[in-house]
């Protein structure tokens, strides 16, 4: 059903679903390449579009526009995994849509997407579906206490997730989640969070970054730093379960795993994004290939880099009114400061990030 | 009569006069500061344009567009020094430009480009100004053979130029340059060229990049390698003088000072570029800071970054053909490569470049 992925020739055509900072990245990068890019998006007001001379703004369900978008694109990628399924089967019928649509499928449903890694006997915190309370109620007794209540699909940024601890009673927790169908998880009581971040290219090839430890403040992203605090034995053990994840899926382009580090060095699956990540922005800074190239690289059929590091990175997310500390950062020497246009500051709204670069 | 330059907010427009290479990657750098950038130029097949929203192409003599232009961006800076001068001070009369069109007044013209160094004590080869073939014959008696003579404007990789060597006859060279008001200049036996970039912000403050060497075939770039084989003291000496000319322009902005180093180290002014320099490609990769984003900081504004030099670097320009050779490009570990996305390959058409950083 999808089109065989082409090798591009430098100057053609790359339509980005969605048209926020990472779409913007993403579309910087392939401008670097040569590459033209057009950005189909529903929101008038989007970061991405500032970057591009041809952009689509409608909804995805219009399919008339789907259609003119890819009449006028070579290859279609995405920014972010809750692409209308229907959107995304609508344009692989018509132009190689890459990574293959059929991975959303999978990262759109935490369900899914547990049952998918522990298929390959990759860790995962223990986790039981749920879709009524008295399936909650009865997972409970199994997982325990402290659990994470988390909805099947269009969760991000601690949003739709309920912790029940010993005091939570499992109905309030089921009326905070919408009393959607969700996953129970066990709290895992890890050592730290990382992240690793991979690309593969049409021709099987994987390349990943240097595995980052990142920390969060209110379920967002705030601080990633690389290289992580874990053992190298560890961060192999990163390499091979994302490598292992990217061939799973046959993906093509740059994937993110999120893990969480228990106190034995042992690694678990918390999440997969289909997509470059916010706790790879370091890698624009930080190595001789960004995150964002090797996306384009490996949608356009080009060979992927390989990524040398260039020291110690710290990168420092702005978020909300954080972003009118810009001034400050653009005197410390060494910060790049990157800011995505953005022109309505809210809470917890990411606005921009600056990426430190220390000799090791 | 010029405007006061502002401090711009993240998220101004900043409009670009021209719409090559230049213009796209000071668009780049800007997007990364979250700018937007409004281009303006006359050629409909402009490299710049895809990477920005807002383009006006028409003529530079069009001043319904220039007024337009000028009511929709904050400030106005150029990619190319050649911006007719009418429509630079129309723009000046209603925002603010930057680097100051008085400038180019004197750097178009390499006769009052030469007589405005040599008023500051910077050594420049011998030169007369010729402007009629009995002029040149007188010249040539004074100044010797080997000499260049080189049309007064519109100069660049090597246009307007004759080399009169002993056998050459002066009718030859003038009708070579076209009978244009010219200049003569001795042919001096240099050790090596080299470039300085630096930038100048509104506080006064001045940052130079390091001094680059440059290898040139048939007048066109070819090769530029960081740090360039010179003593200390010449290094040193060449920020003085990029600094000197950078504050008696009072410029605001990047500019390129092209260099002779003598068998002794002495230096030469060969020509100043107001502008980002082909030569100073090398920054965007090469650096914590490039030429382009320390350009947009100046033109806005917001104060200068101290670049940070990541290792030895070698820039390599993809000229005509040679763009082909992308695809090996990208498989050589640690090469960064730039394409311009420009349609059409032409003999000595800067198409793209690559960059690489070596441990030093």
């Amino acid at each position: 059903m999808s089109i065989a992925a082409p090798v591009l020739e430098a100057g053609a055509t790359i339509g980005i679903l969605g048209s926020g900072q990472l779409g913007r990245m993403l579309a910087l990068a392939a401008a670097r390449l040569g590459f033209k890019c057009h950005i189909f998006a529903p929101d008038p007001d989007s970061p991405a579009f500032d970057v591009v001379r041809r952009v689509t703004c409608t909804d995805y369900a219009d399919t008339e526009a789907l259609g003119r978008f890819a009449s006028e694109v070579d290859v279609v990628t995405y920014e972010f995994e809750n692409v209308p399924a229907e959107a995304a089967m609508f344009l692989a019928a018509r132009v190689p849509v890459l990574p293959d649509p059929g991975v959303l499928a999978t990262t759109q449903d935490r369900l899914a997407e547990k049952d998918f890694v522990a298929a390959f006997g990759i860790g995962t915190a223990p986790y039981e579906a749920v879709s009524a309370p008295a399936e909650l109620t009865a997972a409970l007794d199994r997982i325990g206490r402290p659990a994470v209540l988390k909805t099947r699909r269009f969760g991000y940024d601690g949003k739709g997730q309920a912790t029940i601890r010993d005091g939570t009673s499992a109905e309030a927790a089921w009326r905070e989640v919408g009393g959607q169908p969700s996953i129970l998880e066990a709290f895992v009581p890890f050592a730290r969070e990382v992240s690793i971040i991979a690309a593969r290219g049409t021709d099987g090839a994987v390349e990943c970054f240097d595995v980052t430890e990142n920390e969060h403040r209110d379920h967002i992203l705030k601080i990633s730093r690389v290289p992580a605090a874990v053992s190298a034995a560890t961060a192999e053990e990163a390499r091979r379960i994302a490598g292992t994840i990217a061939q799973k899926f046959a993906y093509v382009g740059v994937l993110a795993v999120e893990l969480f580090v228990l106190r034995d060095g042992g690694l678990l699956v918390n999440e997969i994004a289909p997509r470059v990540h916010n706790s790879g922005h370091w890698t624009l800074d930080g190595t001789s290939v960004s995150q964002f190239e090797q996306h384009i690289r490996a949608v356009a059929g080009w060979p992927l880099a390989k990524p040398v590091r260039r020291g110690r990175v710290e990168m420092i997310n702005l978020i909300g009114s954080e972003v009118e500390d810009y001034r400050s950062w653009l005197t410390i020497p060494g910060a790049a400061v990157h800011l995505y246009g953005k022109t309505t500051v809210r809470p917890g709204r990411k606005m921009g990030h600056v990426t430190r670069v220390f000799a090791e």
